[in-house]
C-alpha cells in the first residue's frame, strides 16, 4: 500500500495512548487545585481539533469550556481567560507565531497553560506550565485530557471501560480502516483529483474533520479549492448552488450529530449526481462497543482520508510537502 | 438609486432603536432576578448574527456567554443550557424548524427565552418568555440586548454616550454609506457577477458579515458559489489556492480585529490580481465618535453590500427572492 507503514502507525498510536498516565497526573493536579474554566486555544488545524473536543464536551459536561482562535484572542482578548483558567494547546512546530503570542497573553492574564508540543525544544515548550512532548495524534491527546476532566467531575463514568478498549484495540482498528479504505480512497482520488472546487460537509466531530481536511490538506497540501460546510448549515444557503455536477462529499460519523449529516446524505441524490458519502459505520472497529464508536469517529475518518491523500498526491504529481506561500513569504 | 427607499430605511432603523426601552426593561428584569449564562441560539443567518454579538462581548465582558447552532443543540444538547440560562434568539419567519425545536428543548431544560420575532403571530412568538416583535434589524436588536447586559455589570460604561450617538446619527449615517457605495457597488457587481467561486475574508464582527453574506446572499439568493474564511485562518491553508485570477474580497471593519483583516489585505497584492478590499473606514459616519465606529462596522458593511446585491440581481437577471430548493423540497 502506498505511503503506509503499519508498524510505525501502530507504534505512534500506542505511544500516544501511553501518555494517559502523565496526562491524568496533570489533570488530576489541576482538578485538585480547582479551576474556573477550560479554554482550547488553537489556529488552523489545531483550531479544528479544539472544535472537535468542544462538541464532545458539550454533550457530556457542564464544565465552562470554550474554544478560542489564537489570532482572534491576540487581537480581541477574551476576558474570561484569566486566573483559574486552564488553556490547553497543541503544536507540531511549537513556533507558530499566533500561538506563541496567544500563550504569552494568556499567561499574563493569569491562566495556566497545558501544552502538547511535538518538539520538546520549541519556543512554546518552554512557555507552558504543564508540558507533554510527543509527536502527532493531536486529537487523541486532546480527548484524553477532556475525558479526564469530565471523569473527575463524575460526568464520564464509562471512562475506565472506554480506555480499556482504546488501549487494546484502537491502533489495530485504525490500521484495518486504512486497509479497507485503500481501494475506495484510490477511486475517490481518481474521481475528484481535477475538481475546480470540492465541497466537504460534516457535523459533530466530523465538522472539525471536514474543516481541517478541506483547508489543511486539499487547499494547503494538494492546492485544490474546497469549501467546508457544517451539515447543520447546509440547508441554510449552500444547498442552492448544488447542481448535477457539483462535487460534494459528506463525512458521516457516529456521534450525536450523525443525524445532521445523514439528512444531507439523504437529500443529495435528488439534486446532485457527483456526491460521495463516507460513513464511519462502514468500518468494523474490532473490539469497540457500539456506544463508544462515536467518540472515535474523527479518528476513523482521518484513517480514511489518509488513503485518499496518498493517491491524490500520486495522481496529481504534487508532493504534499511543498508550499507556495506558507512560511515562504513574509506576511 | 436602484432598490433604495430612503424614508423606509430610516424609519426601519429608527423604529428598531426605539425598541431599546422595552429591551432594557426585559434585560434589567433578568439581571435583577440573576442569571447563570447567556446563550445566543441561531441557525444560518441568525447564527452569523450570534457570532457577531459574541465577539463584541468577548472583548468587553466576563459574562459566561456562548453561541449555539440550533440544529447542533437539538442533536447534541448542551449541558450548560438549563436553569439560570438566558437563551436569546431572533427569527424572521418565526417558524424555522430547527429553531422551534431548539427553543422547546431549551425551555424544557429550564432556560428562559428572549426572542426577537419579526412576526408576532408566529409559532416561536408564542413559545418565548420575553418577546419583542419588530421586523428586520436583527444585529441591532442583539447588540442592544448584549450592551445592556454588559452595562448592568459595569462593563460598558460608555453605554449612554454610545446610544445617544446611535439614536441621533445611525439611520442617516447608514443612508449616507449606501449613497456613497452605490457606484462602487455597481462596479463590484459588474466585475464579479460571473465568478465560478468568490472568496470572502473577514474578522471580528466582519466574520459574521462575510459568513452570512457569502452563504445567505450569494449562494442562497444569487446562486453564485462562495467560500467565506476568517482572516485569522486565511494564512493556515486557504492562501495556497490563491493565484492571479482568484476572486477574493476582504471586508475590513474597525473593531478589535481590524488588524487581522488588514494583514490579509496587505498580503493579497503580492499573489493575486483579482481582489477587492472594502474598508468601513472609508465612510464618514457623521456624528459618530472614533471609539464607537468599530461597534457598528458590521452595519456599515451591510449597507455597502446592499448596493452590490441590487446590481448583481439586475446584471444577472436573477430575482433574489427565488429559491431552487429551500423550503421548496422536503428534506
Amino acid at each position: 500500500m502506498l505511503k503506509f507503514d503499519e508498524i510505525k502507525q501502530i507504534d505512534s498510536i500506542n505511544g500516544a495512548l501511553a501518555l494517559r498516565g502523565r496526562i491524568n497526573e496533570i489533570v488530576d493536579g489541576i482538578c485538585e487545585e480547582g479551576y474556573r474554566n477550560i479554554c482550547w486555544l488553537g489556529i488552523g488545524g489545531t483550531y479544528a481539533s479544539c472544535m472537535q473536543t468542544l462538541v464532545h464536551m458539550n454533550e457530556l459536561s457542564e464544565i465552562d469550556t470554550f474554544v478560542e482562535n489564537a489570532a482572534e484572542y491576540c487581537a480581541t482578548g477574551n476576558r474570561r481567560i484569566g486566573k483559574g483558567s486552564v488553556v490547553i494547546i497543541s503544536s507540531v512546530t511549537g513556533s507558530t507565531e499566533e500561538m506563541v503570542r496567544g500563550v504569552k497573553k494568556a499567561k499574563e492574564a493569569g491562566a495556566k497553560i497545558f501544552g502538547f508540543i511535538d518538539l520538546e525544544t520549541a519556543a512554546l515548550a518552554q512557555m507552558v506550565d504543564y508540558e507533554i512532548s510527543y509527536p502527532a495524534n493531536e486529537q487523541l491527546k486532546f480527548f484524553m485530557a477532556a475525558d479526564r476532566f469530565m471523569f473527575n467531575r463524575g460526568e464520564f463514568p464509562e471512562y475506565g471501560r472506554f480506555y480499556k478498549e482504546m488501549d487494546e484495540y484502537l491502533a489495530n482498528a485504525l490500521i484495518d480502516v486504512e486497509k479497507k479504505a485503500d481501494e475506495s480512497g484510490r477511486e475517490f482520488a481518481k474521481k475528484y483529483k481535477d475538481d475546480m472546487i470540492h465541497y466537504f460537509v460534516g457535523a459533530g466531530n466530523q465538522w472539525g474533520a471536514v474543516y481541517s481536511y478541506a483547508m489543511c490538506y486539499w487547499e494547503e497540501q494538494h492546492w485544490i479549492r474546497t469549501k467546508s460546510i457544517h451539515a447543520a448549515e447546509f440547508f441554510h444557503g449552500m444547498l442552492e448552488i448544488v447542481d448535477r455536477d457539483t462535487a460534494v462529499t459528506v463525512f458521516v460519523g457516529e456521534d450525536s450529530q450523525r443525524e445532521l449529516s445523514l439528512r444531507v446524505a439523504k437529500f443529495l441524490p435528488r439534486i446532485c449526481g457527483n456526491y460521495t458519502i463516507i460513513d464511519t459505520a462502514d468500518y468494523d472497529l474490532k473490539g469497540f462497543s457500539k456506544e463508544f464508536r462515536g467518540y472515535i469517529s474523527h479518528l476513523v475518518m482521518h484513517a480514511v482520508t489518509q488513503r485518499i491523500d496518498a493517491y491524490i498526491e500520486q495522481f496529481n504529481c504534487h508532493p504534499m510537502e511543498i508550499r507556495r506561500y506558507y512560511r515562504r513569504l513574509d506576511y
